[in-house]
């Protein structure tokens, strides 16, 4: 028993980040995407997830649709509500980028507070991405017809309508939405990870 | 615009598990581990994780240090937290195994219905596996002094003491903590890895 008890102390320490790294040709970090709705954020997610994807890169989009629907299940929109969900969005990407994935976080996340906090979780992982797209381009675009509803009054506090959108101070890049097409904001999304992910 | 927009609807969609399995060699997945304080989770957690990562296995511990400094950091030990604490881990595993990783969650998670939930959070992904060395045994090893403080009573529902330990009815695996060697638990859990993770 005291051989088995000396065995524990000594073996419980986690694989360090450079080693993570080494071993699969890049570092972990968070891109945290910011924007309107309609700027751009979830399908500029998922088609950089691919490219970085079949680059070999290790990378996963956290999205609405595979947060709300679980850990944040118990979450409203009240304005904690809203504060408590991009706390949790931020810790589990600090999770994601300290096991060496290049997480995708793609949420409105209107407020500067929160996602200072979500830099907070993962120092020196976070990469804040503005995509800039202004209000009349978003909502001329509209995909989903959220703004139409929220013109009308059917959505309460809807950013850039009805509640703020506090635009980042000092991203670590910003991607004009609403003048780049797609393949040029995803040239240089690929240009910024390459740049800043690589290890070799 | 009309061009870009219909770019957004075509691009939006996930990488199929399958797609990333073929791409790390094994399937992404849930070690759930579950035991008394001393049954020795944390070690077996760190050196299995240890040992895929040598074998190129992507693997991650999620364990009190990661979760209750980061995104636990709000809940505390009433009934209502410890049941949420378990919620959200579960959660978290859920998102680790769709991104294609082993993670190994290390917690004590007395109660089966909170377990049940964690499993249903990653339907087919789950594996819950007993450390089943009984109270005698852990609270003679007793690696952090635990079980001597919530003897005096310095620990209010402390598992085991003075708050109950469902033990799992079906389990994936059981290993019995106490009467293995560290050694022989690990040639266990390798096994059961090999065997149920591979893809090739």
């Amino acid at each position: 028993m005291t051989v088995k008890s000396t065995n524990i102390t000594r073996t419980e320490h986690r694989i360090d980040r450079e080693v993570r790294w080494r071993e699969s040709g890049h570092r972990g970090g968070v891109l945290w995407f910011t924007g309107l709705s309609g700027s751009g954020k979830t399908t500029l997610a998922f088609e950089l997830e691919r490219r970085l994807f079949e680059k070999n890169y290790r990378v996963y989009v956290l999205d609405g649709d595979n947060v709300r629907h679980g850990l944040n299940s118990d979450l409203g929109f009240s304005p904690q509500d809203r504060e408590e969900n991009i706390r949790r969005i931020g810790e589990v990407a600090a999770l994601f980028a300290d096991a060496g994935i290049i997480v995708i976080s793609a949420f409105i996340s209107p407020y500067r507070r929160d996602r200072d906090q979500a830099r907070q979780a993962a120092p020196g992982m976070f990469h804040e991405i503005h995509m800039s797209a202004n209000l009349d381009i978003c909502e001329a675009r509209d995909p989903k017809g959220l703004y139409k509803k929220a013109r009308h009054g059917d959505i309460a506090d809807f950013t850039g309508i009805s509640a703020p959108y506090e635009s980042p101070e000092t991203p670590e890049l910003v991607l004009d939405t609403g003048g780049l097409t797609i393949e040029e904001s995803l040239g240089r999304l690929m240009d910024y990870v390459l740049h800043n992910f690589r290890t070799d």
